[in-house]
């Protein structure tokens, strides 16, 4: 919230900012693009686009390139329709009870995993006859076609008789390991029922961003990739080829002397071991900064490591910034939490989590600037790649 | 978001759905203002009142009888003045860096928390003679005057000169814990500490949640609740006194019939033991359903407790509802993930962490329906208090 100083300048008086690179999520889509050449590249954008605001990325990334978009909720489809009236739109969530009519309403093509999901869909208004998708389960035991409802439709295709299909998808368990054997035999679950349910010729996903890193045999028609658009590290214990997309950063509310001896936070979790100097800034587990990281997350002023301690609290956090530079450690200096030293996959790592969550629970009370996608690439929040 | 069926009745389409009963809240803010009489009850609504809904949380509790409201960052205070135009509003974090102007145009009191920000606040345009109120660190190491801080005011009070205090406060370390020592060590550092800056007539303030629930020598003139407020457990291994404010209810999406041994979610990090029944819903960790609470969380299904089985996706997560009736296991039903069987601090303990940190990580995509502050006690969310 930009307030006018005395002298006419704009300010900003936000405490803590997330700064979102459009640049380095366009740049993502087009590495994605050429990885998977000539496959499609659809691109997640549920949960608000991971955390990063789908009103600023859908339209990133559509002018990058992406026509196909996956959303979870009905509603968060609405949304994007309102945004992008021309795209195809897939519900991953599929229809949510009750609630059949408003997909084709909306031009949403909503993704089927049940047979009583496509009786619900079929008894809409439009006899089941608007774009559709289908999820067969291969493994994951959440959404889709169960093994027993596959083989009842292998039996008696009657309830896929008049359907609209556009797309067939699983969705791999373990994508992002290269290591695990289980990939493997999704995918060659995932064909077999394609074969069985005559379905082999429709256009067909299995990807997500890791399974985009493997071989092209999990590429198929279309990928969907999500975290790797947003800077994540698509495959585990391999380099992350992909340009960081945020920088969160919080400025010093005050620095603080204390001696010897001293505890810190809620619980008295921390107790200092020499003289210190401890900074505390406006970020706390309300902003996403989970309270896990209570005594073990850490964040960078410039270059320099800092470590959290004590608890997190709701709204502040406090930092041991002895071994800090005195001229980096003041009141008002900028400190990285997320940054180009000290990236998602780091504080998820520390969180005991992974960094999707990091991402969708970067809170609302950010000042939040978004890099234009057509800036120079390798804008603020990548100064580091 | 409602939308209207065929038929023109309005439905709700949202696959899960948060219910806060602002009559519980106000009834809460009743037993408070009677467990500290004559002693100012002010509330804490930072943090978009604890995830539940600034907007319409603060002004029910302005009808409740609020008058001091506590709030965490400038904006927040920006947003609560729109709301409420009379009360008082205090910015525990201080004046934010370089923002100073703004709390006094908005009629905002800053918590003056260090000598630099003091010194930040006598500059402003009004010479720091608008509204402000002073913390004094009593064992946090978080935010207040640093004991070698107040030993200089002492030595030298004319920083605090021609100030306009309204209040001065400490904070709690351990206030929720009636058997922790060190609270009577902070407020008896803070007694002290208010008497040799000459501020013991000043109003004062120490307690909130927790000890607005300790003996009387904590609230001194003002309490500033805000967990008790929202139906979280004031003190640690004593009976819960407040009414349960929030009820969180997700939709059956799909129950699949599974065999023995099959793996489920990412990372297939759960087996199944037998034959299954297994119930997937909307609701991820980017709904705040932390990831965490994977293979360790609960749900309930009317009254029988069903456990979370397998990681808890983004959108998503699975619930084991073999020992269920099959009657209750049904598309379309609705699981408490909150409520009345199930509270906050119940899923805070299954996610090992505490019942604020829940509150505050509430999505944003659940449709919020809120129970009007002046219908009956024992609403909805309060069923079985």
């Amino acid at each position: 919230m930009p307030i006018a100083e005395p002298g006419g300048r704009p300010t900003d008086t936000a405490a803590a900012r997330l700064i979102i690179d459009l640049a380095a999520i366009a740049g993502n889509f087009r590495l994605l693009a050429s990885r998977v050449s000539p496959v499609e590249v659809g691109v997640a954008v549920k949960a608000d686009a991971y955390g990063l605001g789908m009103a600023r990325v859908a339209p990133a990334l559509h002018t990058a390139g992406a026509r196909t978009f996956f959303v979870a909720w009905l509603e968060e489809g609405m949304a994007l329709r309102r945004l992008l009236p021309e795209v195809e739109i897939l519900c991953l969530n599929g229809v949510a009870p009750g609630a059949a009519e408003a997909y084709a309403q909306h031009r949403l093509t909503p993704v089927l995993g049940s047979l009583e999901e496509i009786a619900e869909w079929r008894a809409t208004s439009h006899g089941g006859g608007a774009p559709a998708a289908l999820q067969i389960d291969s493994g994951m035991a959440r959404l889709g076609l169960s093994a027993e409802e596959v083989d009842r439709l292998v039996a008696d295709r009657k309830p896929l008789d008049g359907l609209n299909l556009t797309l067939v998808m699983s969705h791999l368990a373990c994508g992002d390991d290269p290591k695990e054997p289980m990939s493997a035999a999704q995918r060659a679950s995932f064909e077999r029922d394609r074969g069985r349910l005559r379905l082999d010729r429709l256009r067909s996903s299995l990807a997500a961003s890791g399974g985009s890193f493997r071989g092209s045999d999990f590429h198929i028609d279309l990928v969907r990739p999500g975290a790797a658009l947003y800077g994540l590290a698509p495959l585990m214990g391999e380099a992350n080829p992909m340009a960081q997309v945020v920088r969160l950063q919080a400025k010093i509310l005050q620095v603080r002397r204390v001696d010897r001896g001293m505890t810190v936070g809620y619980g008295a979790t921390h107790r200092t071991t020499r003289p210190s100097r401890l900074a505390t800034i406006s970020t706390g587990y309300a902003d996403g900064y989970f309270r896990s990281l209570s005594n073990r997350g850490h964040a960078c002023l410039g270059p320099v490591r800092v470590p959290v301690v004590g608890r997190v609290s709701m709204d502040l956090l406090t930092l041991d910034v002895t071994d800090a530079p005195a001229g980096l450690a003041q009141r008002g200096a900028w400190v990285d939490l997320i940054g180009p030293h000290h990236t998602v996959d780091d504080l998820a790592a520390e969180a005991g989590t992974i960094g999707y969550e990091i991402l969708t629970a970067l809170g609302r009370r950010y000042a939040r600037h978004y890099l234009p996608a057509d800036g120079p690439p390798g804008g603020e929040a990548g100064a580091a790649r």
